[in-house]
């Protein structure tokens, strides 16, 4: 939930989750002095079937919810969220996104993975997931994210991950798909946005790469960063290492971000998140 | 504050505060299930006088305090603690602590320097310090750590920082100051306890070395672990580039764990150290 | 190569590549001074058939191999090391494994997966890798590593990894695999050295846990360090998230052994490594 | 040094030392293969009096220089370099610069401060540094940078560091320290170039902040990378909590890029430089 910043928020909140017999499991908060934005997250335990829980949610709006004009969100742990994959020709954090799902490490469901070319498909049937190959180029390229559309609508997905999608989304997805976009960008936002990052951060001859995941938005890698790693390079390294390098991060960074994600640890506010961890 | 684990703690807190017209700036708590614990840190803003701050505590500690038995500290931001510090020969640490301090950074005031050898006078004179050089040797201990607390005393001393004392201390003070005696072991403790450990991790062929910052308890370098860090070494480091890196490292690990004890952000519970940061 | 160190041993050996027409498009060396020991690793482009490939190879054994009494591997770039995998039930280091080779990024082939149990043998089938399960039990260890030399044998594997392999190797696979069985240990090496490292990790109240890759020797858990990392953690996280934080850095920091192994950058010498990197 | 690379440049420097009886301490070249040239640094121990030490130099600048048209440095490490230390208001830099310089570990001496501001005499005082307080204004500019160049002269400096100098210098004094000049950027350049990189980061809404040391060059924050490191930040941080921590990261890279050029370890080619550490 989040709201202006007033005294007692916290008191009220907890005070009604103990009168509703609820166990708070986790609880954290944090204000945003320079907006007076008030944040938080709590994780509650109790023995409630579905009437009881729609009746709560619906309790705790017209009380708290009035007062305190929260936008809140509510989520039960064991629906899991439906996340479609969007692939190009880069495999490395496909495969970890698929073999952490099946670990039980990524607590998502993939209902489908989708790309602009047809090469990734054997790991999909390796993994027995739907396969959608949907070519994009300048002239169909409204055509086929309406036919994107249809497919997400149809698998009722709730987020995307861009994982190393090589195409721009516009925003008649983005629209849908607000701040449940996610994608992984291989540099260390905002320094060398847009297409081969490596090969500018080489030319410029910087100590340190990074890469950075971040909720995607109509302006170019730009959109409210979610997480951020870093590795160290020399001289020694070519734009190859770098290459190198940078995707064993980009799969660890990626992951990271989705697991936040799906287990729904980050809010968005403005052009940030706060994520609680 | 900590107690045993219960419901309604937070709003009971939060709903106090409330009441007496306090701001509540910064608020954080967790909760150890496996012993279950709950501990809280909280900073109030208010306007307060003296008499009304004495007031509050003993109401605090008369209602909750007793409802929850909790264990509470209260501290007055604007007083800050006195901390002494004991050096050997090596001298990078007390640079750094003094620097620090002169430059606002560091929230204590620096009442004395004691060492066993009189090199690091100069510096305590650079910085117009107090020094005292008290001798150690296996026969005069005892005498030399009565002369210490009597010295700590002298000075209302509250916390020590032994920045890189080559010393052991015995509980004669440890007793005195239970939780107030912050040491630097130059390795990634537990591994390397002990002396000599930059040797040790270079015979080991590790990868990386650490710094640990604890402390200090009976058992030696076993108390709370406050901070710790690394630094990568390879094949061609030598014994004294391990010294090197170290050292380095063993300033800015202990310059964050002095901060962190200065600015009351630190529990101690059992043998472990609950860091609100 | 090493030997013990001596004036111009670079220079002889560079003027022989030199005088071959060899083009030398990497070279590195180290000495251990404490031990007074050279070593070098160089990469030569040339082209070499295979006869021509045999001859150069005498020859420089039979002149500087000589001279210097140098200890010295050869390796063809084209010809890949053979990796037998073992696991037990863990199943995220094994998929980083089957999928970073895959995707060419670890240069090997990959001819068996064993395992004590038959939990992963979906995954060896998802990848089409032959699968043995060869349970082990106090009783039939023995025969257990007689069987697992046997196939080791048959597919002329040249090296194995312990992709969290629950079980301990005795010196009869370790003799004939010396310094060729990478293990990953889930703890920062010295510290937490054999089994539940986590837990001990979260007793002893540390703020960094770490991974440790190394060779297998008879010693458990202290051999030859090849790579070692680090993540931090805090009192917020419970046992589970040291799991779970710690497994992320397993698969990274193993892949990143397995692929200076594979890509022969690492040098055994003493109980440590050198890696050219 | 370094040239064009060519087969036998190694075996013929290392030839020529070997011939000269000198002993080769440490050596590490490095080939960038996208512009075809050769950087290598040698470390020469040697029974060399003043009048063989220019011998030497001159026989080999006059055959292998010649023969493979080196660019190359000579330096005695025995000879410290004299660095400036030009600062504004923040002490954080010059204090750790003095203190490490005062302990040995940072291989030079210290000429003198100079300052656009009275605040930090006061330190240099304390260090019994000569201390120079030049005002810069618009107007005065030209003729402040005039008084610098003559008092860098005076004192035969040999490099500059800026700690925190809030000023841009100008060609005047960059033409006379090509590549001798070092700053410290308070950003992971080349993100958040300029000034209030703190302030933007925070807008951004980035995970990892950063600072970078570099030679200065007339485009502003575009010099050579000598060093960068990084450090996390979340939601949680203010702006101040930017500028804490990044100031701790400052005194760190900065020293760590001071202790690499007074050792002479870097080298500059086109906008990059090979750091041989």
């Amino acid at each position: 939930m989040h709201c202006r910043d007033k005294k007692g928020i916290i008191a009220s909140v907890t005070n009604f989750i103990h009168q509703q017999n609820g166990n708070i499991v986790y609880i954290d908060q944090y204000v945003d002095r320079n907006l007076g934005v008030f944040f938080m997250r709590v994780v509650v335990e109790g023995a409630f079937d579905d009437s009881k829980y729609t009746q709560l949610k619906a309790a705790f709006i017209a009380s708290l919810g009035k007062t305190f004009q929260l936008n809140c969100s509510f989520y039960l742990e064991e629906k899991l969220p439906k996340m479609a994959v969007f692939v190009s020709k880069y495999d490395h954090c496909l495969y970890d996104i698929l073999s952490q799902q099946r670990s039980g490490k990524l607590t998502c469901t993939i209902p489908f993975i989708c790309s602009n070319h047809p090469d990734l498909q054997f790991i999909a049937e390796q993994f027995n997931i739907p396969f959608f190959h949907i070519p994009v180029s300048k002239e169909n390229k409204a055509a086929a994210e309406q036919k994107q559309l249809e497919i997400l609508k149809q698998f009722e997905t709730d987020c995307i991950v861009l994982a190393r999608y090589m195409q721009i989304i516009t925003s008649k997805i983005i629209d849908a798909y607000r701040h449940k976009i996610i994608n992984i960008h291989h540099s260390f936002l905002p320094a060398f946005p847009g297409a081969k990052p490596y090969h500018s951060a080489f030319d410029r001859g910087v100590k340190i790469i990074g890469t950075t995941s971040h909720y995607v938005t109509e302006e170019l890698d730009a959109g409210p960063i979610i997480e951020q790693d870093v590795i160290r390079v020399s001289h020694e390294h070519e734009v190859k290492d770098f290459i190198a390098k940078g995707q064993d991060l980009e799969r660890v960074v990626l992951l990271r971000a989705l697991k936040l994600h799906c287990e729904r640890k980050i809010m968005v506010y403005g052009n940030k998140t706060v994520v609680f961890n």
